[in-house]
């Protein structure tokens, strides 16, 4: 398949091996935001860095990732490591850098699923189906311009009614469609926007420090919703400005 | 101080410096669990390693913990690293090892908080105040000697009433009483018992493989707090028998 035949995420996440646990990948303009690229690309490919290692146990069931500083548009060098393997978790540890040292890095766990008894506590919302809900126009960066966002509450600058009023709920989906796998949902994760443009008119500058995404869906879950979009949702405990956390994007 | 006047917890945490970013330590039997030391006592040991360490900058504010492989009982070395040092926030790494390498590791922020513009979308849940609550006998491990748990709702063995029945509401307190602090409250963040262990009677094996904590609080309002008990929640939104993730504990 030639590169340009590759969708924007596959392409954003691309990584060349460069030696044992060593690739290189670089910065793709599709995901660009306001500075530097999209946390959710970042995500991705630090998560990929776990996928395409050739030591990888299982699927991933746990991302933790840090940005830890602007990364600059063009190169960068991954180093994926398996900090401990055991014989059905693995524990993972991955570095971004560039010139001027590590710009972000992830935790990841993968893990064989066993088959076990389970029971889901989770209540999935009653709102309404993704067709009945318009597409947002959304704030003209690059990034945006990959996701497809039918809000149904919660959209920028419209807190949501009732007791939560920090809540997003959204359908949403890449633009264009792309088959759901861990890369892409990595990716996803972080398309919410900060809850404080939610609840403050106006915009102040805010910056994502840290995500964790827990992966309850196998592989074979994900490929099965296929294109179809996904409900996200979104809630800040805590909403402010400048105070660093993860819900304060 | 002499070290026997020190809290438990205190004793459990302490760190000897060896060289730059690296401490040695040792496992206390006063928080053991059924397979080497509990959880909650090796994340307030990684958070330290930051917390004591000369180049720290602010407080906590965010800590994810791997718990990569069994802790042998006995002696570790910890290496803290402040892996991207900026004007307001750091992000660490720290390793807990022993002869057969990694054993325990996390990633954890550190900030300056600013006063700015905040509200609160969380609310305080309606409980009985913790004085209203008897205390709870708890499972003859040593570590649970080291906790004082008032359970609101959802004890082992007792799925809460209403839609969720894999909630757990119960006020908690270190025993002997303590001030609160951010090693004190990284240790009482996994308290929990397992979710299976409220769905399903009988005991299964099972094991945390990582957790992750945002403080929303300054140190300054942990210490306000005092010695008075804190409610804690929890509540799985897939509890499983030995599928991996951080809500199977």
């Amino acid at each position: 398949m030639s590169d340009s035949a590759l969708h924007p995420l596959d392409r954003a996440i691309a990584l060349e091996p460069l030696a044992a646990h060593r690739y290189q990948g670089q910065t793709n303009p599709a995901y660009q935001n306001m500075v530097g690229p999209y946390g959710g690309i970042i995500a991705a490919i630090l998560l990929n860095g776990v996928l395409e290692h050739p030591d990888r146990l299982g699927e991933p069931v746990a991302l933790t990732v840090h940005f830890a500083a602007p990364i600059a548009d063009g190169r960068f060098e991954l180093q994926a490591r398996p900090m401990r393997t055991n014989r059905n978790t693995q524990h993972w540890l991955v570095e971004l850098s560039q010139d001027d040292g590590i710009a972000a890095y992830a935790t990841a766990i993968t893990a064989n699923r066993r088959d076990t008894w389970g029971t889901t506590d989770a209540e999935f919302p009653a709102v309404p189906p993704a067709t009945d809900v318009p597409l947002a126009e959304l704030p003209p960066l690059r990034w945006t311009g990959c996701y497809e966002m039918r809000f149904v509450e919660g959209a920028m600058g419209e807190p949501a009614a009732g007791p939560h009023p920090s809540r997003t709920r959204v359908w949403l989906r890449d633009k264009p469609a792309r088959t759901l796998d861990f890369a892409a949902l990595a990716s996803l994760c972080d398309a919410f926007f900060p809850r404080i443009f939610l609840r403050r008119p106006g915009r102040v500058p805010v910056g994502t420090v840290t995500l964790t995404t827990y992966f309850h869906v196998t592989g074979a879950q994900l490929a099965a919703i296929g294109t179809e979009p996904v409900l996200g949702e979104a809630r800040g405990s805590v909403p402010a400005q400048r105070a660093a956390g993860s819900d304060t994007r």
